[in-house]
């Protein structure tokens, strides 16, 4: 048998050598059209960043390693240009040779991956502006900026690579402004808890532009003038596209296999797509969404190295199948890590599907052991059974953790009422004995149970004013360094004793600084025949990163380019 | 309704104020013998190590705060002596007034906790002898330290509050001597995976008596000589016993509460005793092991919580039950991180409970990623469903985080195969495309395909010699820095043109570093007609730990205590 593979990083080089360990006769070539297979594609925003120093570093396997430890015909510079399905032929460029010839294969593995983003805007184009998908595409960036020294960079897009190269071009002592055309960056997050990145952002010296984009480029000598919607003019030395991929189904087409409505290679549960002869894996194909079904795209390194293996097994008869992406995802930026998994609310609002979600603010471990940081953690779920549909956190230790934990809670089908009995370890410095998880659940299964009744911070605007009274719970001295307009302070070791202060025919909406406590008043005042209280879930804080970002957009943007461009 | 809850820490403290939440009229009561209600009793070591520095630190809810927020009638000093069940009454015995008293109840909650064991052993005994369970415990320990400057203490027993307390000395400039009964520390995990855990103790200057305990202990002017059954003897200016704990039941004896077989209260899954106006929960009682069934003490802070939480949500109606508990846990050590959930090889064993176990020794991220450190990983799973059992993991980073998602795993009954597919988050910060945990369950799935035969280290001693051909398939600088005793060297990569060296008459025992090449040399052979090969598992790293731990267990014990004791 010969089974022929194109492309040779992530899937790709996970299926041939999974393929060679299952079978040691097997003919396996591999084509990869540029000079490097199996690199190391989420580690070159930190090549950039003079994180990873060594070229090497960014090599996984070299093809000579390759065939010397799989026995794998690996064959760089070599594009395939054409898949002949009926004829199992595939037409090969040797780009190094500019010769074209025809190889022919018994089954096909397809793992072309997904082609950066670069719209069609006057003047993008030039020696100072990038994508970062490969290794050229780094070595370009960072010859240009150890040649060039530029002072001012544009990252276009606040996804994964925008933010990873923005962090890195910040640690190389460039001056970063980020323009993402939605009203938030790092789209696996919702609103809210973006605000809480962008916030972080801000304070690192990133300035950020949101609901806006770039209309033209025009370039001077030694630098260029970047025009966006919103009137702005930015002045930069290099301009960095983060604008996210599209699944590169070019090869697909030539041998008519059918692509799915969201653009990628449509495969079944074993990655075969319609040709029998012919799987695809990786950044090109459409999978299903784990937790709601539909078809989705979801270009993560994991995924893309588990369905190679899968493919691998598939091939060779061993019974295996891809169970669906779930997108759990983490970013480091700075010291800050924000990681998620399953569905966010914009997702679940577009399937309109019921979900409640609650948020915490625990301590990453116990606060009496140095060095706790609060995690910021939202959990979405189902309003009706409990189910969770996903989880997103912030924060600066043990986030992925508790992200890792919820992950593999939604691949079994736990409710948050499992969350809560979950036995995580503990010990002061990892954790506290009741976990950020277990707390998740307990907040999540007493909204679940009514025990708690709660507002979400935006809700709170729409509230009618009249019949309504805010009480902050929090200590005086809080509530002095700011508060939700037209609140007045109860804090919560008085409320048994000032409940006469509190009218019985009014809504009563409760609030603290992360929610336990207005958790606490809560059940104080609902037990006190007050039958229309409600507590601000995530509190002040959620609150106000929320709000300030809505209202307060543009106050942190640079003084300086402000002066150079208006 | 009235609720007594006796013991005011960890069990009892969670019940109490989730009573309150629940239920706003309640009278509740809380006795407690000593000084402190809620402690940080896991801190409590850090403390003497003065990680922690302000007694204040140490106490999470004082009485007047706990009377303040929840309206709990906090009664410190005050020891329940007796409970008469018939008539649902306590007597009390104030500690401060040296007074008695009658308190009743219509429920009653149990947390009393559990006791430090203290040996009979003639000569221990005196102001220089410690145990470590409370707050004065604590004091006491960090005073005399502070007063005295101890050079050479003693910790007898290593298990959590031993290796934590010997750290905090060391931490304090004090040399430590470790003496335990058993033939490791750290009971939850198994031999081979504790050996890593002594060569790191020695190399922070630990010196650790293996399968030796205290016989004696006579008192100097200015220090002790401690005897050891093994003819040692030991000078020390200090001697802490961390010899584990037993449950507290003098008080649930005299209501005559069932006491189980192992020693703990007896409850049900609502957490009451045999006594149904009577609840128990924390150290105190027995709880069901989540993976195997039976009763078992686990006095751990994570439990204690959620019972006590439990017990409330009981006592007020709400439908829940505790599911067991697993006994995840997680110890620091310096830097190095030790964690485990389930059942070990040990209980496997007692149980009769057939299993299977790999090991992986996964970087704990993106080699190419700067501070990736390798994880030791153990699992062990059914050899017939590859349901997972439990895990064992040492290393420097994300350790506890792995434990916890197979934590998780365990809880929701995956399978090895499960582990596979779990979608972990991946950045080059934070884990490998394959994490640590999928590896170990490629690695588990493999075995129990039988697409790979393993070898355990200790079954390498047992083989006929003369019929087996061990092959180190590490590179020549590998072999020649160590490798097992009669091993020839073939190179992974020259295994296939080298193959006519390997007879296939003989059973092939291949090995590498952590057993990855030692897979894929497996697969190469065994694909070529030889039929009897196996790959020792974990590879000579797991090995070498193990056979050295068993053959050489004193050298590195200080000279200088020998030569003042010999």
């Amino acid at each position: 048998m010969k089974v022929v593979i194109i492309g040779g990083v992530a899937g790709g080089a996970s299926a041939a050598t999974r393929l060679r360990r299952l079978n040691e006769k097997m003919d396996i070539i591999l084509f990869e059209k540029g000079e490097y297979i199996s690199f190391a594609n989420c580690g070159l925003p930190y090549y950039v960043g003079e994180i990873i120093q060594e070229k090497e570093q960014l090599v996984i396997q070299t093809p000579e390693a390759m065939k010397l430890r799989f026995n794998i015909d690996v064959r760089i510079f070599s594009e395939v240009i054409e898949i002949d399905a009926a004829k199992k032929e595939l037409k090969i460029h040797d780009l190094k040779n500019q010769t074209h010839y025809i190889e022919t294969y018994d089954t096909l593995v397809l793992s072309p991956g997904a082609t950066p983003i670069k719209p069609a805007i006057p003047g993008l184009h030039g020696n100072m502006v990038f994508t970062l998908r490969n290794i050229p595409d780094t070595y370009a960036i960072k010859d240009f900026i150890d040649r060039h020294n530029p002072k001012r960079a544009i990252v276009v897009g606040g996804g994964f690579i925008g933010i990873e190269l923005a962090e890195n071009l910040i640690e190389r002592g460039i001056k970063v402004t980020l323009v993402e055309l939605g009203n938030q960056v790092m789209g696996p997050l919702d609103f809210e808890m973006a605000a809480l990145l962008h916030q972080y952002l801000k304070e690192k010296g990133m300035e950020i532009y949101l609901e806006d984009g770039v209309t033209s480029v025009r370039h001077e000598k030694h630098y260029s003038i970047i025009s966006l919607n919103e009137k702005t003019e930015l002045k930069a030395d290099m301009i960095l596209l983060g604008l996210g991929v599209t699944p590169d189904t070019t090869l697909a087409k030539t041998a008519n296999l059918i692509i799915g409505k969201r653009g990628g290679i449509q495969v079944d549960k074993h990655l075969r797509t319609s040709d029998p002869n012919i799987y695809a894996v990786g950044d090109a194909i459409e999978v299903i969404d784990f937790v709601n079904g539909s078809p989705t795209l979801i270009p993560l390194a994991g995924p893309a190295n588990k369905q190679g293996r899968i493919a691998a097994n598939s091939i060779c008869g061993i019974k295996d199948e891809y169970r669906g992406t779930q997108g759990t995802s983490v970013l480091k930026v700075f010291d800050l890590t924000v990681s998620s998994t399953g569905n966010n609310e914009k997702t679940l609002k577009i399937l309109a599907i019921p979900y409640e979600k609650s948020y915490t603010h625990s301590l990453s471990h116990a606060g009496y052991y140095r060095g706790a940081t609060p995690i910021s953690l939202k959990v979405l779920f189902s309003p009706t059974d409990g189910r969770i549909f996903g989880a997103q956190a912030i924060g600066y230790t043990g986030v992925e953790k508790r992200i890792d934990v919820i992950a593999t809670a939604i691949r079994s089908g736990m409710t948050v009422y499992d969350l809560e009995s979950l036995e995580l370890s503990y010990a002061p410095p990892y954790s506290s004995a009741k976990d950020p998880v277990n707390m998740a659940g307990y907040v999540a299964s007493n909204i679940l149970k009514r025990q708690h009744e709660i507002i979400h911070w935006h809700e709170i605007s729409m509230l009618n004013k009249t019949n309504v009274l805010l009480i902050d719970v929090r200590t005086p001295q809080e509530y002095c360094l700011g508060t939700i307009e037209g609140a007045i302070n109860i804090p919560l070791d008085e409320l048994r004793s000032r409940m006469q202060e509190i009218p019985k025919d009014k809504e009563i909406i409760l609030f603290c600084q992360v929610g336990q406590r207005g958790y606490l008043a809560y059940r104080i005042l609902i037990q006190n025949e007050y039958t229309n209280v409600k507590n601000v879930s995530g509190g002040y804080k959620t609150y106000l990163a929320a709000v300030q970002e809505q209202s307060n957009r543009d106050v942190f943007r640079y003084e300086e380019l402000h002066n150079d461009n208006s």
